[in-house]
């Protein structure tokens, strides 16, 4: 896990009602943590998720297939860095790489992967956009396109 | 508190994800508890909600205030009875009473009110339908028709 | 609602897994907001809550009552203004009062309160610190002390 | 995907803080789903959750990883049926595979997996007990035990 690989960060803080009985971050509450570095990640291209839930270009992607591994714990009021990149780019889909860490002791919480789909008014698979792909490729170092 | 003016009793069970760091339920959660006692009276009456958010009889709520005392705390795993009352209906509002219990050491966790107005598609304010007012005034025992 | 008299402003953004079928905030998440501004408000006297939930100058609180009134919609990605004062402290209990606002239209979108009681170890009321006392006395401007 | 070979079930529905601004669940709140029919896995062998997070038989577990597969989408107030086993058991860790199912249209809504780690007080991976083991392959047709 390089992070000089990720050129994309936002940071959240743990809430307490995020917490659980061990007093650690309950494990559901990265995917949350994931999905709003992905909308930040987004925003910080220049776009924005409408009240839809669909954004501002039309991407409109519905979450095929996520998978998260804990390394360590995370705790009540930790500010956590959410490092978010998209790794490859096939047809009608994407994938997101993602990392949180923790500064104060310079610790990985835990990484994973989101496969997302671009999808048409009828929920089917759509291609992405010549536009998205272009600005992803810029932007990411080492951006797999799949066929 | 009377528990026997509650025609209306559901179950919950309080789940590692609710509970935090201190071992208890998050104060947050009574309000999820609450929401799942008022749709599970609205469908012992026979009414489902849609995926839309409105009831298949065409009940369109929004909530415009809850209030909530906690009284004692309840833990990981405990089994809860939601008990949940209409105690009045005016032009196109209504309110719903509620109280969370603990069985096996016949507790009071918590109690509230939730007041909902029927609202149309431009979400404006409607009149109740007769037939939902006629309906909870046959099944609740002390409704108050406010003026 | 006058929100000169809030001295304490925090924000946050309303995220995908806040908001319901009807594309807006459901009632509950504005609880989570309110506890947001209330840590937050802690941070910016000096204190930091730890992972036991206790505050590192030793308070510990359970909140006994929340109340809120909702008078507008928040949307999916809506960046939110919470305003947090304390209203009153009496022997062991204060009041928070807090206001949800969004700036581009303007608009409240929702305002309420929440009672804490301090407790010890044993979990019974304890008698509020001197100094707790005394820095939101000199902090908030129309504080009521009761007896 | 063979659900015969899934001998544990438990329903929940699908509640209304639980669905997003496209009418559907929130791709988080599978995870949640899975955690419920862990612990009820748990206690229909016997066992129940402590307040503090630790099975009464001592096994007091960690999620190391998560994945899951989205197959289709779920809607509000549908009743799922969430599908649990264990796949393998390895000296301190263990794996839980589920699947998610919706009766009316006989769909898959998701698959996905859990791996476990029993740890001790200090936090550390702890050998998982031999009545723990062969409870487990007592139950389940087609375990691996890994070395």
């Amino acid at each position: 896990m390089n992070l000089e690989e990720f050129k994309h960060k936002t940071q959240i803080r743990v809430r307490t009602f995020e917490v659980d009985s061990q007093g650690i971050v309950h494990n559901i509450n990265y995917l949350k943590y994931f999905e709003i570095g992905r909308v930040e990640y987004r925003r910080d291209m220049g776009y924005e998720i409408l009240p839809t839930g669909i954004f501002n270009d039309g991407l409109k992607v519905v979450v095929v297939r996520n998978e998260i591994d804990y390394k360590s714990f995370a705790f009540l009021d930790n500010l956590l860095n959410i490092y978010t990149k998209i790794s490859w780019i096939k047809n009608s889909s994407f994938c997101f790489e993602q990392v949180i860490t923790y500064d104060p002791d310079n610790r990985i919480i835990c990484s994973g992967k989101g496969i997302l789909v671009n999808i048409n008014v009828n929920s089917e698979p759509e291609k992405l956009s010549k536009k998205f792909i272009e600005e992803i490729k810029s932007f990411e170092q080492n951006l797999n396109i799949l066929k």
